[in-house]
Parts: structure tokens; sequence; C-alpha cells
């Protein structure tokens, strides 16, 4: 064990650990979810760190003899390495500072091991003066979550266009089958089902671009902003190339916010991470929905898509298979609306200079991104790729269907066209038997008129 | 145009309006909804001041010359008097001084017109001296809340009523009707439709106990707390009738709230209230969908119910009848869902001794309940009523189904009743005829073990 | 009494009245809110008619004798008149298709009057056939919402510049009063309340940014996707007009969806707008909160914003003023939190071709706009104009504060510094004092470092 | 590794686990969070599982050769043994079929090894057959959702009242320290800092009995419903008998459901029990703002409060405290609101006999009861344990409030009053000096009538 002190008093710290003193106070003070940091940010956060150690080196303000071993370490760290040396909760009180301090300490640990020198030798390599030189805790985590947000939010665009492609793969590979519409669940008029998956895969691409709109906006970040956003003891040169010092470390690109007190101020920009995500989620409940829906049966329900059997579906009911890869999309989603709401709550109650709320943000955007980037791509892995269109039983739904009278209102009008449908229903007779029975047109021109594969697209009316 | 004033100033009021100075002031500051109190608020606001009145009378401290004439005017507006009388905004900052003193200045001009006076005349009976008498808003405000709620309550409570009421009618009528139950959309094992009639009516009489136990919990009220809970302004005995007042004065038991001062400066009381409304809300969105799902078709889909049809479905689909009053009792839940969320905001937004933003509570609470019982009255009068079952296609389905086979299970086990079920599945053979192929058992004993009917209550199994 | 029918039979209609049987049918079938719905809309569902009469009669399928009355009453509807001849309800089953009926019936029923022939006289011009002419309830009222979002968009941009000039102003103006900032609720270090004015100003421009975009991205119309987006009715060449004849009509730019099944399905586009108008007044929220404390007091607070006084802000304490209007602003955000919940589940619930849902959309976004716009004008006209800084608390709070030891960091150290702060809060002395006492720094180095002025901006650090 | 198989095909599964091919093939289809179920619900669904096995011994259809190895398997589970051996993840598909036949497998072969056989021979003792007799996972996974809830709902009532009990205890501590009360963030009137706890206390108070009264009402289990609440293959002795053995191996009091389709059909008791954790949630985010702002200074704020340092509070201002323990509990909180969306989406999309979305609510619903409880207890431990109140500071806003002249209100009335206060705010003056200086009473009366610490009680006014 060694002694490690801060102004609060000393502490006696396990000599294999990189962490100090703050962070174990941290864990002590925060145990709310028994949950560790996300990889993936305590990895961002460590770019954001060797962005500041670069620019510090580069303004001179930062000697090589202490800025090289605490480059190397935060590149170790990004490498992989320690990632079990961030014990804080996700969940912490003093927006994100025990995040932030447990990585200037592991660096400064790091780095002193490094040197040759004993861990906890922070007269030498100080996790505040050096570690977090011309930074604050409210600049760099901010800025980590974005970095973080940006990396992720790439395996979940992966992951979404992995889906429009296969839904437009589909779109292609049904294109010619007929099926009833619904509207209202209520028979319509035709469509095919590669129409269908067409407008799934469209939905989602407005999604990508939804998602990556907001994570683009992101863009602007608030290092050198330091404390409360007026740059106190970040000098203008640090200002000048901390934003390029990351692009370059993250290989994304990043400015300097033209406000840096509103950017420290403000964190509406992950309301709207969040809710480009949420919005997205909304469509996806939507698509699984309707594939739940198009595979209800198999005898008793609309049965117009096979999925694959992945599981038994039942423990008593034998034989049964029901649609579990659709609905675990449907609950990630429910998911995602969920944190985007606390999300919400944590945005709007911010304060003065600082939104002390980050945490709970970062913890919920991280969730969702991962859940659902999992959800989606299963959904391709376990569902879509297998899945087989049942065309008898859209042929069937169709040959049944009155709704294909719609297309006689641009030649007898709507009133009359209302009478056939009514007739038919009350009947139980093929709206097309009716239509010729009356005379109303020749079969052939009926044939033209009422083709459903010409109902699904714009075409000649009322001649 | 009269004079009036408060501390702020003078200003001209029409000589004909029983509202002064402060309405004005507050018709000015708050411009959102362009909406007005809901009137069963303002009765609800008259019969707390008809309260304070009389336990002001009861104390000696309010004179009768002034009293009665006030007692007069609160009655007046609790018959439907004056009810033009109150332009203020629902959505109003001052936590509801604007309304509070907007009914003071209407019962003191009143008193005033009554007793001869000119309106205006404060200086004889005045808004804040005497209408306000050993009140603040902060106790009047919530406590009128709670009273409209409870008041408002009931008549949301006879709807549910009515719809549980009519959907145990239904159950009863229908209970002969056999269909296939249906779990992740995929065919289950029989069921009948009264049974799910039935389930529907228990949840509503759920509903309804909820929203009786959140009504009830907030019987407790703080008037005589006056500014901060303390009583400051009220004497005790005052405080020792007031509950009793309102109680007499309201026909609903009122009680003193233990603490005066959690009771002024907490507010979930009214989101207990809005989470009984959401999460029936919750219950009756599912109903309606399964409604909407069971009259899917007509040709194309489950149609085990026929609605009613209130209207033409579409401007373009001749023919075509909606689910209209299924989806409008959906979007009422959902708005139902939505003011719950602006509920919570307020509640969570409290500081110290008050939560000011009790009115937007109020605004969203008493548009739920209004809204909900008129959505769940129309779902009675307009759907329900009129319902019929489609017995036919309910055998159809039943007949169909390869999951009766779940009442094998023990008779010969799971796993030898999914291979039965497979090879239905596949050779698309009904799953009768299989069994009595295979020799599993004689034909009568099979009549016995998947009697659908037997199916649909617990049973002999297994011997 | 006129005698009208649809394919439901006959109704009675009031001969003054130009809406018809639906309508009837409607108001009857939705009693939901008691509302009507919003004159914006019914501008914006007439500018849709207005664009389709126009390209039907540029493809010559709608003639000219029956076109030009119909455009004249589309003209006259968005002109104003005919305003209150749309009783049904916002929150309507049906998808809209009886506000849709009652606008055809109402153009209809004037273009009959202004051609000299009886209203109800469907035979010769029809609300289905001519009224509703290649459109469908399906792609006329999501765009005429679309065409109302952007129209009443507008307001609410002009509104959130109005308060950004004006804080900007305040921005400019209090560029000198130096103040604590705060984190945490904590002192801090010094900035200027010019810079805070400055941070709300570019926050809110941000928000002007998103909700530009959101309107932006809805500027895509599935007109002529009719009943299922599949354009069965419209002709190609109808298609090919109908978004410049809207251009033409709205003044704004509209264009034809790619996908139109996917624009007729979905309404994520409406999650957007609705979500860019909550995460604006979640930042808009914490303004309201930082006013609203900074105007904390005025004896007991941090009293440092003089809040114009609006009106007696208690009923019962003498000479209490209340930042009201910051209050109602608050309360109206979070209404708009409530309605985006509500949106969101809407959106959530489509089916298939449809999402029937649309109406209570439009009734929360439009409520959410016009509310908004309301707040934010009241804000800008009621408080920001008229604020005042209480310079003389500021730079008390100022000299009293120990944070500026922050300066000392690059000098000194973190761990030094830290103590210094220590002994500065336990012995209440001034941080200055202490620091020249133990010759830290000479005084006039001290105030070099320990400028606030100079401290809120980045500078030269550490030499 | 052995071979095992259900309906879909073989799997080998590796010999050491208990788990078997479902399990395997649920691990595979979901891969969503990464976590597992939470212990507490292992332990749950043993218990349950332990009771449908006394059950089924106690009616005879298990024999005890095989239903007392079960039992013993299902008490080492309860007992904390096998908790390695459940690798699903909670969101999963199939409602909780996949923990379920997860349960049914570990205790199938376990019990297999117990009574010498090899793992995977179900044709002896069965996962499906005898491991799930009586049931489905339709009534043992909400069942066990129950018991974990309410197991899990102790703990954190249990927290609660370690909060309520401190916060009385302070109350007292406090009761004479006297400070101005605020309403609109505005000085108020006197009250004191013990009244201010106690009011907390009275909430949290409240907050128990909401969430005991929301536990207590899920009480009603659906055991013995099987599939779809019918009770298929469940007898009616076993359904006389299941919930009284749940109570005994649970040691709570667990009653049959009146209505079992509904018991099965609906989760809305899950709403209630999520609204009951949100609400209560509300009230502690206000009384964490309080603290935070009663916290807030230490030289420029209201500083009432001094909180127990526990960490440096920022990584870059020496000497700063934050009220970093008070911030995680608000953040905490979010999460349980936003949380209780998640549930609220997944309770609104039942469909039929089922609502398959029930792990997502039971994931939500166990994080929320985890974290809150944690947040709780550390808020207690860590902040309200060694509070220590500020009199000093309490005693000079008191000096230098206005709002005491409220208590001159029955004795000069409103107006003059006003006129004193608004006299004492323009020229900064003392209010009992300018009331002294006019002679409005004497020197005695004034101490009398606004004695501050009578004014905290409600008294004998207007004499």
């Amino acid at each position: 064990m060694r002694k490690e002190h801060d102004f609060l008093g000393e502490l006696s710290v396990p000599d294999e650990v990189y962490y100090g003193v703050q962070t174990i106070r941290a864990v002590e003070n925060f145990k709310i979810t028994g949950q560790r940091v996300d990889t993936d940010f305590i990895i961002a956060m460590a770019q954001v760190k060797k962005a500041a150690i670069l620019a510090n080196m580069s303004t001179g303000r930062l000697e090589k003899s202490i800025g090289e071993p605490l480059q190397q370490a935060a590149e170790e760290i990004i490498g992989g390495r320690f990632l079990d040396q961030f014990p804080v909760d996700p969940i912490q009180g003093g927006a994100g500072t025990s995040f932030n301090m447990n990585m200037n300490e592991v660096l400064c640990n790091r780095a002193l091991e490094i040197t040759g020198q004993a861990k906890g030798r922070y007269d030498i390599i100080s996790p505040n003066n050096h570690g977090n030189m011309a930074q604050s805790t409210n600049d760099t985590f901010p800025t980590a979550i974005k970095v973080c947000l940006r990396q992720k939010g790439k395996k979940l665009l992966a992951a979404l266009d992995y889906l429009a492609t296969e839904l437009e793969n589909k779109s292609g590979e049904y294109k010619d089958i007929l099926k009833m519409a619904r509207t209202h669940l209520q028979d319509a008029v035709p469509i095919t089902l590669g129409q269908e998956m067409g407008s799934y895969a469209s939905s989602v691409r407005r999604g990508m671009r939804r998602i990556s709109h907001a994570l683009d906006e992101i863009r602007y970040i608030n290092m050198g902003g330091t404390a409360v956003g007026t740059g106190l003891n970040a000098e203008p040169a640090y200002l000048a190339v901390i934003a390029d010092k990351l692009s370059e470390v993250t290989g994304e690109q990043w400015e300097e916010a033209a406000n840096l007190i509103d950017a420290t101020n403000n964190t509406d920009g992950f309301a709207d991470v969040s809710a480009a995500m949420k919005n997205t989620a909304l469509v996806l409940i939507k698509m699984a929905n309707d594939f739940r829906l198009m595979a209800s049966g198999p005898r008793d329900g609309f049965y117009e898509l096979k999925l694959p059997m992945r599981q038994p579906g039942s423990s008593i009911m034998p034989g049964k298979v029901n649609p579990v890869i659709a609905e675990v999309l449907n609950q990630t989603c429910y998911q995602v609306v969920g944190n985007d709401l606390a999300v919400s709550l944590a945005v709007e109650n911010g304060q003065f200079e600082l939104n002390v709320m980050e945490p709970v943000m970062a913890f919920n955007m991280f969730n969702s991104m991962k859940f659902l980037t999992n959800a989606v791509n299963g959904f391709v892995d376990k569902l879509l790729k297998d899945l087989e269109p049942n065309r008898q039983q859209c042929q069937h739904w169709l040959d049944r269907s009155v709704g294909v009278v719609t297309a006689l209102l641009p030649h007898i009008g709507y009133e009359q066209s209302a009478q056939l449908a009514k007739e038919a229903y009350s009947s139980g007779r093929p709206i097309r038997e009716i239509i010729l029975e009356k005379g109303i047109m020749s079969e052939e021109r009926l044939n033209e008129v009422m083709s459903p594969m010409a109902m699904t697209s714009p075409g000649i009316v009322g001649q």
C-alpha cells in the first residue's frame, strides 16, 4: 500500500493499482449501478488527454520529459491496456470529475512508472497540474463524450446501413409479390411486398441521415474553455491547436466551438443525438411491429412472411415458434426511448455555468447506441437474412379483396364504386364478378383497369 | 371605466366586468394557450372560497355584513353565473396567484354590488383582506385543483364503469364463442371471445380502483397552511374547521394534512393522479389495439369482430370503413401519456417552500380527465354498444388451428406433441387427422381431450 | 335543412352551413377536446387543395367550369373566410379523413354556390370526385400538416430570433459587469454577466438552427401517393407538377418525396420537428431557471438580476414580486416536452401503409409551436426588455469569492492553491489578504494574475 | 460436450454446464446489453419453481422421485448456488421463455445429477414436462417478476425509511433554527430548518406508502393460468394450492388473481410499481435540488447548509467542494424516470393474450429499484449523517428580510403592508425600523406580532 493525499486528507492505495486517492474516494461515494464506465468511453477520454498532452507540449508549457511518458501512457490505454483501472461508477456526482481524475491518476502513475518513479509521486508528475494541464473536467468530460459518441455512432450507422441494404435486397427480390396494402388495418389497395421492404429501407436510411446529422453537430468542442468556458488557465496558443490535435488523434474532424461558454453551459447537442436515436427507434418499432403482424399465424393470422425459426417459442405449447428477434428489437427500442427521457431530464437541469448531470447523459446515450447496434445487427442476421415471403398467402389475400374497386373511382365515380363495394361485402361475392354482371365495363377493360400490378404505380386514369 | 390600483400602480377597468386590476395584469402577462381556465376549476375554486368564507365567519374574524354577500357571490358562481369573468390563461406564472386573485376580485366586486356599493370599492370589501382572508394562493390553489380533480374524477370513473359494464355484458353474450387465443401474435390455444371481453372488463375495473385510490389520497388539503405551510395569519380555530367546511360545501370528504408544510411544498399527489390516468390509458391502448386487430379485414384480416360503421372510411377508397372510434381512443390515450410527462416535469421542479408550476399540472390533469372521459364514453356509445362478433370467422380460425395440440402435452409429453405440430405445419393437414392416423388415441378420447371448450378452463389433466 | 347522403345513409344538414354529411358524422363521432382545428391548419389544408385543383386543371382532368369555382373557394378560405365552417375535433379517428372531407365539402358547397347551384348538389361538384381528385386523406392530411408546421414555424423562429437578439443586446450592455460564475451551484471563477447573456443567445440561435433543419427536412411531400403511396388514381402528369403548384401557392419550396410509400407510411419527420422544439425547450428551461435563480432575493438570494415587476406576487405576502414571466416560460416548455411524448407515441404506432395517429401529432405540434411562440415573445416583451442588472450585488459576490485562486494554479500548482483556499474558507478571510501575507507574490503581480476581468478570457499563463 | 436437441434440431452443450440447448439458442439470439439477469430475479424464479414443484407433488401429478431432486435443485439456487448458470440477456425476445427454460434446464440437469444420471437425459427428467409442469412462461415469468419486485422492494423501502428517519432526526435537531422560507425563489416568511427537514421526511414517508401500495397490488398472481390464462394443462387442485405454496416458499403473501386471463394479458401492475418509484423520484429530485441550493456558496450563495466534503470538487479549481452526493441522487432519479417510460411503452404494447415485452419491463424495474436503493442509502450515509446547518447564515438572511411584514396583514391590511414593504425595498432599510418610525405599533406589540418563531405556526391573528 502507498499513501496518497488530496486536500481532504490522506488515504492508502494498493500499490499495484494505477488509479489513486480521488478514484478511491469516488468508488466509495458512488455505488449506484455496480457497473463500470463504457470501455469506448475510457478510450475516448484517453484520446482527449493525448490531444491535450500534445497541445501542451506544442505550446511549450509541458516539458517533454513529463509529456512524453504521459503520451505513451495515453497511447497504451487507447491501445487497450489498463482498461481495468477505471472502477468508477458511470452514474457519478461531480459532473465527471471522478472519471477525469481517474484518468489523470492512471496516466500519471503509469508515466511515473515509465520514468522509473514510484507510483504516487505526484510531486514529480501531477494529476492536477500535468494530467489536467489547461483543462477542466468541464471541458474534457463533455469532449470525451462527444468523441465516444462519434466512434460508437459509426458502429450504429454501420448496423443501420446493414439493415437498409438487406431491406433493399429484399425489396428487389420481392418486387413481383403482389399483396393487399392495409390502412387502418383494413384492406386497402394492392401493393408489392417489395415496395413495403423498400419503404422500410428508405425510412432506415433517413434514420441514418438523422443520426449522422446529430453527430455532425457535436463536432464543436469546448476544450480550452476550462472551468466555465472563459478559458481561464488556458493560453491562446493552446486553444489554437487543441481541436486539430484531437482531430489528429481520433481521425475525426473537430472544431473549436465559437462560444466556449455556451459550449460549456449547455448540453442540448446530447439531447439531439439522443433524440435522433429515439426517432429512429420509433421507425424501427413500426417496422418490427409490421414484421410481427405479417408473420402472424401460421394458421390464424396474416402470415405473409415466414420468419426463420430461431428457438422453440413456448415452454408449454409444442411446435410454437415466435417472432423473438423482432420482439427483442421492439424492446430495445423502448429502452432507447426511455433512455432519451433520462437524457432530456438531465439536459433540462443544467444551472449557470455547468450541467452537472452529464454522467447520466453519457450512460444513457452509450447504452442506447450499444443496445441499438446489437439489436439491429441481430435483426438482420437472425431474421432478415433468412426471411421467406409467403407468396401463396399474399396472393390469397389479394384474390379475396374488394379494395381493388378503388381503381374504378376515376371511371365511375366514388358513389357507384362504393355501392359495388357494399354489395360485395354484404353478399360475400368477388367484386370482379359483380362488376362484370352489372356490365359496368367489358372484361378486357376491367382486366386493364383492375390489374393489381398496374395499381401499384401511378398510371393513366379516368380515360 | 373605473380605476383600480394595486401596489404596482393604477389601471382602468371596464365598469361592467367583475374582475379587477390583478386579473387585467394577468391577462396581459400570460398569453400562452389562448384558452380559458376549465369551468369545473372555476366552480371548484368558488367552493374553496365559500368554505373559507364560512370558516372565517365561524371564527368571528369575518363580519357577517361582508361574509354573507361574499358567500352569496360564491354560491352564484358555483351555480354557474359569472363563468365568463375568468379570462386568465390556464398556463400562468405566479403559481396560480392570478387565478386566485381573479376569483377574489369577482367575489368582492359581486359582493359590493349585492350590498349596493360600486365595484372597485376594495376599501369596503377587499380581495386581499376579505376574499383571501386566512388564505394564500399556496393553499387555495392546490386545494381547488384537488376539489376539481375529485369532481371531474367522478365523471371519468362513471365513464370507465360504463365501459366495464358493457364489456361485462359482452362477456356474457359471447361466452360460447370459441376462438383461437394468440400470444406473440401467433396461434396459441382456444379461448372464448367472452373470456377476452371479461379480461378487458377486469382490467378497466382495476383502472377504476387505481384512479379512485389516487383521488382518495389527495383528500388531504393544506388550507390554513397559507403562504408556506406554517399557517401564518391563520388561527387554530380556522384550521380546526376549514376541512369540514369544505366537505360541507362540496359533499366530498376532506381532511387537513398532517404536515401542512409538506402539503404546501410537494405536489407528488398530482403526479399520482396523473400516473393513475396514464396507466389506465396504457390498458385502454392495448384494448383499443386488440379491437382494431380483431376487426382487421374485412376480407384480409382477423375479422373476428364487426365494428359498427360510423363514417365512410376513406376519401378515396370506396366502401372502406375504418375503426375510427377505437383510433380516437388510442390517440386520446397518447395525449394522456404526454400530459402525464408534462405533469411529472412540473412536479419535479418545485423549489423550497412551493412548487410554482402548479398551473401547468392542473391544465394537463384536467385535460386528461376530460378527454379520457369523452373518449371512453364515445367508445361505448359508438362502438361497443353495436359491436357484433363474427362467429363464423372465429370458428374458421379455430378449425384450422394446430395449437390445440397443447392439450396433448400431459398425455404424450412435449416432445411428441411438438413433432405432431411440426408435421401438421409442414404438411398443411389438420392436426386431428394426423393424431388419429397415428393411432395416438381413440377418436372418442381425442374428442374429450381436445374439446376446444374444455380447453378454456382448468381441467383434469394427465389421466 | 337539406338532405345529404354518403354510402352509410342520409342525413339532414342545415341549409346555411357549407360542410356536409361527413362532417356531421365526424362531429358526432369525435367529441374529445371540445376544441376546433387550428386556424392555420385550415388555411394550410386550403392551400394544399388549391395546389391540387391547379394541378388537376393543368393535367386536364379537372374541367375549368368546376376547377375555377373550387379554386376561388379555396382562395377565400386562405383569405380567412369560412373559418367557422370546420367544426371537427382536432383529435379525431380516421387519420384525418374527417378534416379532409370537411374541407372537400366546404369547397364543393361554396363552389356550387358560386356557380349558382344549391349546396349539396354533389352530383355536379363532388367532394370525393372533385374536391379529392387524385388525392387521398393519406397524402393531403400529412402534407397540410407540413405546410402548417412550416408556416407556424416561421413565427416560432421569429420569436426565437427576437429573444436571441435581445440577449445579444444585453450581452453587449453587460459586458463589463463582472460576477462569479457558478458550477455545481458553488462559487467558481469570474465571468461577466454579458458573457452569460451571450451564452444564452448562442444556445437560442442553435435552437433556431435545429428547428429550421427539422422543418427543412419535411419539405418532402407525398402528394400524388394517394391511398398507400403507390399513386393509384394519380397520373404521372399530376405527380410531375403538384409539388411545384404547392410551392407556388404557399411561397415555400416543396419537393416530391423520392419514395412515396415511405412518405405515406412513416411520420418520423414529425417526431423530428417535435424533438427539435423539445430540445430547444430544454435549453429555454435552463435559461429561465437561471434567470429565476439570479433574480432570487431580493434580500436573501443571489439577486444579480432585477426583473421588471409585472404583478403583485402574492395574495398574502405584501410587496412580494415574483418572476412570473420566467415561470410561465418554464411551464410552457414542460408542456412542449409532454406534447413531444404524445407525438412520439403516435409516431411509434403506425401500422403497415399508414399511421392513423396523425391527428394527435398535429394537435400537439401545433400547440407546442403556438404556446412556445407566445411564451418566448412574452419573455422578451415582459421580462428581458426591462431587465436590470444588479451591478452592486454582482460586485459584492465577486469581492467575497475565493474561487479566484484558480488563477494561481499555473503559478504555484493545484496543491498549494488548494491549501490557500482551505485557509480562506476556514478563517473567513479574503483570499488576496492571505496570499499577500504569505508573500506568495507581490501585490503588483497579484493584481495582474488575479484580475477578475483578465480571468474572463484565455490568457498568458504560467509565466 | 453432450448432445441436446429441441424440435428445431440438435446442439452440442459443454458437459460442465447445467443449462441446455434452449439456453444456448437464447444466448445466440439475444446479444443486446451484454449483461446478465439480475441475481435476485434468478432466485425469485427458483422460488416460483419450488412452489410449482411442491404443488405438483401435492396433487400427485409429479412423482416424488423426480420432484424431490428438482426441489433440492431449486433450493440450492435459492441458497445462492449455480447463479453463474444463467447466461441469457435480460432484454430478450420470447416474453421470458428463454429465462424460464434456462431455469428449467438448470433445475433438471442438477436434478439428474443428484439422482446419479447424466446431464441432458431429458427423457428421465424433462425441462418441459417436469420443470415446466402445469406452467407456462406466461405465468411463471410475470410471477417471478412480482416475487423479485417485492423482495427488492423491501430493500428500497428500508432505504427510504432510513432516509426519512434521518430527516426526522434532523428535523428535531434543527427545530430552533429560524430561516427565511422561499416561494418562487423569493424571500417569503420565516420557517425553521427543522420544519423543512420534517417536510422532506413527510414526503419520503408518503413515497414509501405509495411504493408499498403498488407492491401490495401485485400480490395477485396468475400461476396456473398457463399459456393464456385459461388454465389449460393445470388442474383445479394445483390452482387451489399454488399461491399458498408460493407464500410458503417466499414468506410473502400471494393470492390467485380473480381473473387469470386478465392477469396474463395485462401488465399494468408493473406500470404502477414503476410509476410509484418514478413519483417518489420526483420528490427526491426536489429534495436533492433544495439541498444543493441551500448548500450553494460557500461565499456567494444561500449557504444555509454545510454538506460534508466527500471529494475534491474540481480538477482545476483548488479548494472547491461540490454537492456530489446530492448530484448523484438527482441523476439516479432521472434514470428512474427514464426507465419508467421504457416500462410504460412496454406495457402499452401488449397484444391479445400476452404482453411479450415483459423482459424489458423487468430489466427497468429492477434497475430502478437497485439504483434508487443505492442512491438513497448513499445520500444518508455520505451526506445527511454529517450534515451541518449554517445557523449564522440562516440568521443573517432572516435579519435582512422584509417578508416578515406579512404578519402585519391581519392588523393593518394588505395595502398598507405592501406600502411598507415597498419602502423597505427601495430604501434598503430594515422593515422593523420603518414600522416603528411610522408609529404603526409599539415596539412591544411589534415584537409580539413579528416574532419570527411565532410566525412559524398558526396563531392568534388580527386582534
